[in-house]
């Protein structure tokens, strides 16, 4: 396509997209699931190709002087292209949520009344480096009945075409318009601000990357966005708590993994435990590296600890999301005091309690306002695999419409439907 | 308050109302439900008050001309009191939605995982002269667990003023903030503006109104909002149909009531239908005075009924939302042009299928997409009482979050908990 009048181009590819929702809307389950399994099949049939595709971007990255680990990123190779193939097979598994009728009620008038599960329509996914996205975005828009426009990082642009051929042809193959997923093919900037703003062919929109960038399109879009801004998580060591199982899993909870969203940036202990826990979790983050930064009470008690790197918390730790081996501390004198404090600095992403006591564990599960709210588990459980749903598009920070990891159900609403036998209002 | 400067004046609502919302989210459905027992009572304990406050209304909207629909709208009186006291007792008598957990499953990892239905926090309330709007919102907010902002019209500012004087006094007896629900005290239009731009405080705006006054209020909120554009609903009778039936639902459907949003504006006839359909629902048109404007194809058969008004249908006229005795009539020749036909002219509120033909019903139930829609009944039954929703906030017109009538419910959304035994990600 043209894609030099960028607003004429999004325009174009808007009319397709809403034409296309259409047909996906109503299309079958046994197509949608045909076009899951012929791109898990066209994906491992073409790794050279699409290896091929991804050194154009891999040399080209290399020589505007990309860092490794954005490399790393930007990498398909066989193992990559394996694991989204077995994601496609897996959707295909999955039951369709699609047409789901629920909690259908007589009513006095004699109608009844239900609701019925129906795709958003249309929706678009801004993205960065990583081009496995692309087949995560597709099979997920596929599987849900949703078209979608997909802009990828323009340094990913040739592995994006490549595997975006391959998805087209699975639809084709099972019979589903090939304008179900549409890539946006040129680089140009222009074209996000104007996939952001086309509500008449635009339901909503998905950013995945940087807190800048999806601050600035939730500013800017004209459509619902289903964003995640950050993950500051919590874990609660309450008074009364098993130690040994608080240990492993708030250990578990900040160092499995560093990077990821879900990780305990935060650690909460009930002042009766402080001087019990705080010695023995200090010195397992001592000999990980990790910094603890405490309030004055909870660093006295730290500071004891042989070969700690323990400072003062500032107000602005209780609010950062570290991404690294830091963990702010504090000690808090009531259940109440830790609920508060997560409800102000939280991100409002994920947060646990570690107790024994059950009705602190009901106060915890229904006061913290956040979209993942955990008891006795390790806040790096908070992800649409580990929450069974299949797959997830992104992590929604967002109270409205879908909270937490955004599967298949987020891509959907709930419409009503009535069934009567000719009723009339009275 | 000091309402003199605004943007100070709403800050104070704003972080008022953030305060109270989290003692609502962990309120008791016992003291909710005291709550709303109380204010039904003070409510018809107050009728002598009320209307005072509302005749210092009535008659500053006398001297400044207002009609006798706007004046209607804007009378309290002990019937329109008593109806709003009944709906404060029906709220106190159904379930509560917050706390629900559903869905909880145990995962490969040892975990368990479901969804908790929470208040969505705040919601601002903008709507226009009746009052009795005030007591339906703050009523709906109380059981639903949310803090509100309500900014009704100004011209029924007293009777809102001594409204909230009861729903505050109600809280405070149950034991609840009185900042729970908060009326904007100043008439000054600059309010508005903070209102729909404040996302730390509002989480979710929902506007009752004219059209123009909700498109502008969604263009410029900068949070989610729940809105309503028109309602340009279809009755389409399929080419197998109980005759005497369809006949009773489409006079239903258009003529029980022109001005709600629910009624009949377009008719969609299958072409078999037609000669036998038209004529009959043309005279009981023509009996009602009402103007019919048709395709060429029905045009031909409805000229021939007499005393009908039937005239050429415009472009525009399979967009329009009358809300009058003015229907548009238009020969299709297949379902597929029907649905088609629908989806794209229809405001996606509500669309009816008058058929016996049950794939037919399906096919139509799931690919319309609208709101509500329903197979042999009246469109006018899509309304939150009409549902067992008990009360509605509005009816959205959306797909994202909610659609169609929003009661309690659609104030609330789901988040995820997480109950383990010590488990760890591996």
């Amino acid at each position: 396509m043209n894609t030099q009048d960028i607003p004429a181009y999004m325009t174009r590819v808007g009319e397709a997209a809403r034409a296309a929702a259409t047909r996906m809307a109503a299309a079958s389950t046994s197509a949608k699931n045909r076009t899951l399994l012929a791109l898990a099949r066209l994906l491992r049939d073409n790794v050279a190709a699409l290896d091929a595709a991804n050194a154009l971007d891999l040399n080209a990255a290399a020589a505007n002087g990309l860092s490794g680990p954005m490399l790393d990123r930007l990498k398909l190779g066989a193992k990559v292209i394996a694991t989204v193939a077995e994601g496609c097979e897996q959707l295909a598994a999955m039951p369709d949520p699609v047409g789901e009728i629920t909690g259908v009620k007589r009513r006095p008038t004699g109608i009844s009344v239900g609701q019925m599960r129906v795709p958003l329509g249309v929706f678009g996914m801004i993205y960065e480096s990583r081009p496995n996205v692309t087949i995560e975005a597709a099979s997920l828009a596929i599987k849900s009945g949703n078209a979608c426009i997909l802009r990828g990082g323009s340094e990913a642009i040739h592995s994006n075409l490549a595997l975006w051929k391959l998805v087209q042809a699975a639809l084709v193959e099972a019979g589903l318009p090939a304008t179900a997923v549409q890539l946006v093919e040129t680089t140009d900037r222009a074209a996000v601000g104007q996939l952001i703003a086309m509500p008449a062919f635009v339901d909503v929109i998905i950013p995945r990357g940087g807190k800048g960038l999806i601050e600035r399109i939730s500013a800017e879009a004209k459509v619902p966005v289903i964003k995640h801004l950050d993950g500051n998580c919590h874990t609660y060591i309450d008074a009364e708590v098993d130690i040994a199982q608080a240990l492993v899993v708030t250990d578990n909870a900040k160092t499995q993994k560093y990077s990821p969203c879900n990780a305990t940036e935060s650690l909460l202990v009930h002042v009766n435990q402080a001087t019990t826990f705080l010695p023995q979790i200090g010195a397992i983050f001592a000999a990980k590296g990790v910094e603890m930064r405490a309030c004055p009470r909870a660093k006295a008690i730290l500071s004891d600890v042989p070969g700690a790197t323990v400072v003062d918390a500032t107000e602005a730790d209780w609010s950062e999301e570290y991404l690294a081996p830091v963990i702010s501390v504090k000690v808090v004198d009531t259940l109440d005091e830790a609920i508060a404090h997560i409800n102000r600095y939280s991100s409002h992403h994920t947060d646990a309690i570690l107790t024994t006591n059950h009705p602190n564990a009901m106060r915890f599960l229904r006061e913290v306002d956040s979209a993942s709210v955990m008891v006795n588990a390790s806040t790096r459980f908070a992800d649409g695999f580990e929450y069974g749903l299949g797959a997830e598009i992104g992590i929604s920070t967002d109270k409205f419409h879908a909270r937490g990891p955004v599967g298949l159900e987020g891509l959907t609403s709930m419409k009503w439907v009535v069934l009567g036998q000719g009723e009339i209002r009275q």
